[in-house]
Order: structure tokens, then sequence, then C-alpha cells
């Protein structure tokens, strides 16, 4: 059988001539450039003044006949700008319309128009997937329903709001690396199936095998492997990779890692994922919750004015479209602003006053409700507050005892519309102390390893844990945390 | 209750004021400092001749007592290098011993010795966490049993072997997210749950709420919706995000994931994880398949070279004291050789001759077992070869067919000890051959929505999918792969 036409320009039909011939081939590694020129790439050719024949691949997002001239919108994903292509009526079938996939050759010339500074002339086009707009889901309407396009996800992406969104989460993605990178942060991929379920306070996802699966050699001497079960005992999804990088914090002074973790949510609200990505970060050789509240700040701060920078026309357009009226001045208090600290006694003192407003009352000891979190952000004039030093009960065993005996050294940070973003402490490094409080909680047995790290050159750390989507959500003023993510599921909902 | 002492240094006890004060205040963000210097910092200082006072913190790797001196050597996970602390016998109690965790303050001289430029000379030293190294599971021999190991994962990290592993998959990470982001490819979270459960063979594992959850609002109405299940559906952990990635690629011209993949693999064998890392990316606007090639060995070419920049030191403690002889010869062919292509045909041709020598005899139409593999790779001189247009019927249904209509334009690269390490294809983008092909598999329901992506604007595209481990494992010659994570899962086994 002979080879594909396209192999014969590339490859060599002589593989022994080839070998000897590569030996020591220099490889130059040119920017990936069988794609296409970029829209991105062509309007910023445009707009330093290169013009000259292109040809430009992408989506039609819309389109308008006259009587002697075509005009064209279209967009590749690589920008939320589109490219206006003129074309002549006589040169386009009637398969070229909204939505439909195209390749257009023609000249860059500049534009008459002032919305752009660049124009393709198109000399020829061709379509490569057509699209029966009548029966197109995503319909030409510039403001899809949020709801309605939560039912089509996939053709969401298709549309401004979730591209927009993309791109922001490409740059977020890349901004929080970046941070921890330059922070000599090491990443971590923590276990996503693990045997520990304790933490999820039973919102857990159980995960087997779909078929029974027999080991090979495997005898029925040991009575400690359940061998319905694929991993021998339960298995669940995690959620969270704190207690694996604190078992990084007994090698390594500066970790993180940035993952999926899952709660099985009974609600059904507007703040709650069944499958979202959290940011968690652990230090050692540090007692002072400053130490993490610092790097908390930073984090945000930092990661915050790198998205800004980076996809300044996206964040753009959520603020025109979608956001809500003060939110730029929410993100500005994210990145110019020192943020705010009280303690949680403190705070109780303020949220008291203003009991009667509350649907829950407050007082020394109670957690926070989502209405307390937005009322102490509120009173601070919507810049980002971190609260520390809650009661013991509120807080997990692995939250260090402050001396008082009373409170732990955990902090929260809470912002604009989603109230808790992190939640941080120092860990409880003593063994003594650690392994009462898991005694009282019947736990020194499951946790034997978790005691085990202070038993052998046990390091003081601490760390926190920050919600991705919930800081988008912060970040765009995205009224459903569904919206800040290409799939998202939940209850009921777990769509493709 | 008054705040504890040392927030009395950092925070400010009269809110308004603070807030008044804090109108337009600009950070200046300096690197993260409140934790000490670094070995790896304070080694870089001592090679520039920067001397004088330090502290450092760290965990003793090594302890040895003469008459009038005693020598450390420290370790902070920063660098594989060890810190050299030369002390008084009189400074240090019986806790100063191997795997304690301690705390130096000293002046910082140039070494007599070769090994290293500098050594620390303590005047104070602490003992921030004590080891019984009687009882440590970590024993002071420098090449421990990797079998044992795995039995400890909680104190497994706290070795060379693990720790230099951890730094070189950080650099990892890194290199190929740096590669996608030169090249305008978008990073997408494609979803770890999913309903499709089609590629995954039968070996997929099942996820499911481990409480009966009830939605609000629930009626009997909706038959459709199992309400005994948590999405009311069954729902799986992905075994790939291609299809996700297929559904950007109708927006976006270049996408790419990683993250975790699963398989219920029955496999205890040294080649399978229950739970890896996939690198996967899609391009729109291809039909050629040598645009996919390009980006495959372009990618590991780029990545390897970084790896090899930034983990040097990690790198070359692998090939010194696991990797197989040739491992120096693997990686330079993996960096400076152009790599082989040979069509599946040609493939066979060269297999059947060798017929004798393999326990599977392989004839056109066959799939490639693992010793065809690493015969095809050993007859190209270890260099990484792909291998391209297989039979229709050993590839899934989005795979395209080529004019021959016998063959698909699928490619395997194929590399040395692990075999195929990615899989790429174009991707069938004709409605009606992709329809067909699915009524034929009776998967045209459950793929309805695949077939919208071509039924409206389809654009010719092609991807592929590269292990994370299994790279890993090719790169530095690591023969169980389960040692290329910190927390392998696989059947029988799913530690902490």
């Amino acid at each position: 059988m002979a080879a594909p036409m396209w192999m014969a320009r590339h490859w060599p039909t002589n593989i022994h001539k080839f070998l000897f011939h590569s030996q020591k081939c220099h490889l130059t590694f040119s920017k990936y450039s069988t794609i296409k020129q970029s829209i991105k790439d062509i309007l910023e050719r445009g707009s330093v003044g290169k013009f000259g024949e292109t040809e430009v691949q992408g989506w039609i997002k819309f389109a308008r006949e006259q009587k002697h001239i075509v005009f064209l919108h279209i967009n590749d994903g690589s920008t939320l700008k589109n490219l206006q292509v003129i074309l002549d009526p006589a040169q386009i079938s009637s398969d070229v319309n909204f939505g439909s996939c195209v390749s257009i050759k023609g000249e860059l010339v500049p534009s008459p128009a002032k919305e752009q500074p660049v124009e393709l002339k198109a000399s020829e086009i061709t379509v490569l997937g057509k699209c029966d707009v009548l029966e197109y889901p995503v319909k030409k309407v510039p403001k899809q329903d949020p709801d309605y396009l939560r039912s089509i996800p996939h053709l969401r992406p298709r549309t401004d709001f979730i591209m927009s969104l993309v791109r922001i989460r490409n740059a977020a993605n890349m901004a929080i690396h970046s941070y921890f990178q330059k922070n000599d942060f090491l990443f971590i991929h923590t276990p996503i199936l693990t045997s520990n379920d304790c933490e999820g306070a039973g919102e857990v996802f159980k995960v087997e095998s779909e078929k029974l699966i027999m080991a090979e050699g495997e005898t029925n001497d040991d009575e400690s492997v359940d061998k319905k079960q694929y991993f021998g005992h339960p298995t669940y999804l995690t959620v969270s990779g704190q207690l694996h990088l604190e078992v990084m914090t007994g090698a390594f002074t500066k970790v993180y890692s940035f993952g999926p973790t899952f709660r099985a949510d009974s609600s059904i609200g507007r703040h709650h994922l069944s499958e979202f990505y959290m940011i968690e970060a652990e230090m050692a050789f540090t007692r002072d919750l400053e130490d993490i509240i610092r790097v908390i700040e930073n984090l945000v701060k930092q990661a915050t004015k790198e998205i800004l920078e980076k996809s300044e026309e996206d964040v753009h357009y959520y603020l025109k479209n979608y956001s809500p009226q003060n939110q730029q001045n929410i993100i500005s208090n994210l990145t110019n602003k020192q943020f705010i600290r009280i303690p949680y006694t403190e705070a109780v003192e303020i949220l008291e006053k203003k009991n009667n407003d509350f649907q829950f009352k407050i007082s020394w000891g109670c957690d926070f409700q989502k209405e307390h979190e937005k009322y102490l952000v509120k009173y601070c004039d919507n810049i980002p507050v971190f609260v520390s030093d809650f009661p013991k009960e509120l807080k997990p065993f692995y939250a260090r005892v402050n001396k008082d005996d009373k409170t732990v050294s955990a902090v929260d940070l809470l912002v604009p519309e989603v109230g808790e973003l992190t939640g941080g402490s120092i860990r409880e490094d003593r063994f003594d102390i650690l392994e009462d409080r898991l005694n009282k909680l019947k736990l020194a047995d499951l946790y034997n390893w978790y005691l085990d790290l202070r038993r052998y050159g046990s390091a003081p750390h601490g760390g926190f844990g920050m919600g991705f989507e919930r800081y988008l959500q912060s970040l765009l003023g995205i009224k459903n945390i569904r919206d800040t993510t290409p799939f998202p599921r939940s209850l009921r909902n777990c769509k493709l």
C-alpha cells in the first residue's frame, strides 16, 4: 500500500537513509506556524501599519448584505474583536451566513470606519463548515440568556459570554502559577482519589470501578482487602489536597496545588459547584499567621493585576455587559487597597450591633453565615477583609490552638459578592496537642499517618485554600458560579 | 478578649482609622520573604563570594560527631544539595540527629572542602521537631527500596529519590504550560466528572454521592431523572478530555488541557496507574496530520530542553543513580534528533520480518503490542518514531478516514522504554461520514451533541493526547511508573 500523498512531501521513504541523515540534525523551533495567522495577530499587524495579502480562518459572527457590498465579521477565538471582511455579493454562496466556518484570502487595508484599524478586502472565500442558521441553537442575539446557554454546553463556548470567560480563565490560571513559581513554591499534583473522607463532612463522592476486577495472583488470605472494591477499601474524590500538601512540608519549604476538588453538595444555589478548582498552598517554618495572610494578599493582588493586564479587553467586556455597577471599584480595591484585618472577636462585636437585621443572630462562638460575611465586607467599604483567630470549635482539628486555648490561628478572607474566598491556618505541629484533639474526635487511628508527620522531624507550618471559581466570580461580578466554568457540574446536572 | 500579641504589631486596633489611612495606599510586592533564605539561595550566595551572618531552617540529612567538631548536612527541599554546618559538640543536644527539623543561625564562610563552596559556622541551633531515629521508617541508607518506600507514602517524599522527582515534575509542568502558552493555545479545564463512558472501554470509574440527596422542589414528574443518583444518571471519571476540547475548537483555534484522567485498569504492572495526568491539545483549521506531528515533536523537544535546563542537578542525580546506562543517549535523542516517521503499513513490513521473535505475530490490521513498539524504537536507534495512518478498525470513531477508505489520519509517537507516548489524529469533520460511523456503532443517539459540532459551522481539526507520567518515565528511565508520582494509585492501592 502506498503512503498517502501528503506524506510523500514530508517523509523519507528510505528509513535507513533518513536515519543516517538525521544524525546531529539541528532543528530550529520556530513558533508553531502552519495554522494561518490569528485574527489577533492580523489586527495587531494592522494597527502598526503593516498591510497586504493575508489569509484568515474563523467563524462568521455577523453578516450584512447591501446592494453592492457584503460585510462579514470573522472571529477565531484569539480575541474578542472581530475582523471586518468586505466582499462583492457575487463572491458569496448561500452558505455564507451566521455561524458558518470559513477561510478567506484577501488584502488587509486600512478601514474607513473608526471601530477598527483594518479590514480585509476578500478575494476568495471558502466555506469549511456550513451552518443552518434557522436551526442553530446559538441565536444571533448579542446577550443570550445564561440559563438557556447552560442547557447547550457543547455550543455555549461559541458565545462572547463564555469565550471571554475562557480567555480570562486561561490568564488567571497562568497568573496564579506565575505568582507561586516566582516565589519558589513547588507545584504538587495532590491526588484526586483518596481514602480519606473525613473532611468532606459527609458531602463526598464515592468512586468504584464499573466492573468487578480481580487482581492477578490474589488469594483469600488478606482479609484487610475487600476484593469487591477496586482499591480494596472505600475510595472518595478529594475535597482538599491540604493533608497531602502537609506531607510535602515534611520535606519542602513551600508547595502548592491547583486542581479539581469535589463536593456532593445538596444546594442548587448560585454559589455552589460539585466540581471546582482549588488553589492550596502550604509553607514550612512559620508559626505566624501573618505569613499566611501576606501570601494570600500578594497572590490575590498580583494575580488580579496580571489578569487585568493580559485580559484587559475581556474584563472590560464583562464590566460593560454583565458585572454589577460598582465592579470597577471592587476590582480596584482588590489591587490597590491594603486588605483589612479583624480578629473574629472584634468582627462579632461589629455584627452584634446589627443583629436585628440578620436572619441568623450572631454571638461569640457562632460561625458566620453568608449574610454576616457580606455585611462585614460592606462595613469595610468593599475592601477584602481577613477575619482571624476563630473559636477552636469552628475550625478543623489541624488548626493550631492559640495561647488562650479558646481560639485557633485560622484566617478567612472575605470578599465582595461571594463572602469567604480563602480559608487558612497555622497547623498544629505539637504532637501531644494534636493527638489529644484527634483522640477526642476518635480519629487518632485513622490519622496515625498524619501524627507520624509530627512524630518525625515536625516543622511548624501553615497554609490556605482558595476557590478558583469564587475568585473569578468576585473578580468579574458573575452572578451564578456556574457561569465561571465551561462545563459546570452540580446536583442533577452533569451534561456531556 | 484581647487580640493575640503578634497581631498588635501588624494590625490596627481602630478599624475606622485604618480605613481612612488605607485609601490609595500603594503596596510594593516584594518577593515573599518572611520565611528565611532557602538553602539554594544560600549556596548561590556563597558561590558568588557573599558571606556573613545567616539563618537556615531544614532537616538533618546527615550527622557526624568527631572529638572537637560536629558536621551536619541540612536540606530544606529547595535543592538536592545540602548545606554543611559546623558546630561545637557542646552546642548540641541529643535531639540533634538524622531526620530532626532544625533552625540554625551562624556565619557563612568559604569551605575548605572542595565538595561545597561554603559552609555554615553555627552560633545557635534550635530543634523545631525531634525525630526518634531508631523508630524513623525513613532509614539512613542512601538508596532506599522503591517498593518499601511506596508503603509509607506520607514519609516517602523525604527521600532524595522522590524529592528530585517532585522538583522535576514541577519543572516539567511549567515547561509544558510554557510551550502551549507561547504558541497561543488556551488552557481549558475539561471536566473530571462526565456522563460519557464510551471511550473507557469498560475500564471506567463510576461516581456517586455517598448519601442520597434530594433536590429542593423536585417532583416526580420528570422521569428522565433518576433521583437515586446525584446527577440524575450514571456519572464517570473522565478517561480523556478530547471530546470537550473538540467542543472548544468550535470557537477557538488552539486549546489544550493538562489534568487528571482515570482508568480502572486490571493490570498491576509497572506501566499502569489508575490516576494519571494527560496533556491533550486540539487545533482547528487543519486537515494535515503533519500539523499535529509538528506540535507533538516541538512540545516534547522544547519541554525536555527546559526541564534539562531548570532541573539539571536533579536529572543528573537520576541518571547517576536510577536510569539505565544509555539514558543520556535517549535524552539526547529526544532533544537533538529529528523524530522518525513511518506509515503503519511500512512499520508492519519491518515487524513481519521479526515475527519469529515475537510472542504476538503481527500482520496488516493488527494492533501493536508493547514488544512491537519497543522493537520499532530499537530499530530506529532509540530515536522517537511516529507511526501514522493506522487501519480504520484500530482507531476510535472520531479519527478521519483517509482517501483509501481503509486507513485513518491517526498517529502514535513511540519512545524508548514506554512505547506509545502520545496518540493523535485528524478528527472526522464530515457530518455524513461521522454519522455513518456512529450509526454502525449504535452511538449516534448518545453522541448527537457531538454530531451537532459538525452540523453547525464545523471546522476541520485534529489533536493528540500525551501521558505525563509516561513522558517522565521515558525521560528519566524510571522502571516503575508508580515512582513518577508522589501519590500513585493502582488496583488495590490508594494509600492516604
